[in-house]
């Protein structure tokens, strides 16, 4: 059995789907994941906006000893997914220790553009 | 009621609005804030410059349960504005804890470069 | 003698080797290591996938008082490297104190992208 | 007098200056410093290479309240400055706490990349 790592309550303030894609690349964000640990893990993640009220509980599983890199255009919650092209946040929260990192490729011009940070982590 | 979450106060040492944009998009910065709890955050932001003195004190309101993307070109105290181009740094004072990350999107050519950091926590 | 410096256990949990190149620039990521320490650093990755059993164990040393920006496609264990074109994550175990920073190149279009993040500190 | 905050010991694990420039921007890093203090901020900078000895003890001054983005290029001791095209690392010390961000436009290509992290805080 390998050990959990990281921290279980990450925040991600600076999210955005851009609108459109040119070139070769699609356009999208991607919440990386590892999971260190032999057990799954189950995240809960909540989407905050600007002018109406947060998105809650959208289920993520990530296999133990596997990364995921989900992309955040498929997240949904009762049909409700992320509009593109508007400013969010992310709040995510696991049952056992994770490490998070968040990265965007802007693709709105032919030639791409990339962004990443680690999640700031809370607890 | 919903609790907040974060550190109360952050530091952003390399911020520049850049001076002018090509293409479809728009050059620009935004300080993207997360405000988790059910209360409404104040911040006061100060900015430093290489060569005068700082410009403090400039509020902004974060609604509870909600995240803002501010543009520093919309920043502004009894007149006085951030320049373009010219390098500064920021810091930002909250009220209750929040999380704060920095992105700016360059558009000088026609195709667009990015950056993001998570502004550094203090306390 | 000089000390030692940093962390022993790092996480990276973006992973990606574009697959291809425009331009005159080559994609590429590079693990940047820092030993401040006039001793050597051995350092041990794991490769966490997606989809498979993660590559464990592959060495990599740093001499005393140098820098080594390790190219991911360089990395290898009983003949098996990283695959272009997937997700992967990055475990990083040093038996001294180091600090490690995390870069890529993007070169899919002939006008590159650059991101960078400092490795998620873990102990 | 307003007080010093942040950190004094501080690395960047990446460095790189970009040999070449096209298009209208100049390829550059810069290391941006914040003294919030009222008093002068001296830095001690210490250069490290993958296959040579360290440049040691690089100073720089960072005016009371004030920022100042310093360009790699500019830095020398003895006459020795940091070559173009080699990848190195920074370990930056205060006498006094600052917060230090590093960031690198690459301006190979005629359309530029961005990159920045928050230097890595040791102490």
């Amino acid at each position: 059995m390998k050990q959990a790592k990281g921290m279980k309550h990450w925040i991600i303030p600076d999210g955005y789907i851009p609108p459109t894609s040119a070139g070769t690349l699609l356009s999208h964000e991607s919440i990386c994941v590892l999971n260190c640990s032999s057990e799954e893990a189950l995240l809960k993640l909540t989407i905050f906006f600007e002018d109406r009220e947060p998105i809650e509980d959208i289920l993520v599983v990530i296999p133990g000893r596997r990364t995921k890199h989900v992309r955040t255009s498929s997240l949904a919650k009762n049909g409700e997914s992320i509009p593109v092209g508007v400013p969010y946040a992310i709040e995510l929260i696991s049952d056992i220790p994770v490490v998070v990192q968040y990265s965007r490729l802007d693709a709105t011009q032919a030639e791409n553009a990339l962004m990443s940070v680690m999640a700031h982590p809370l607890a």
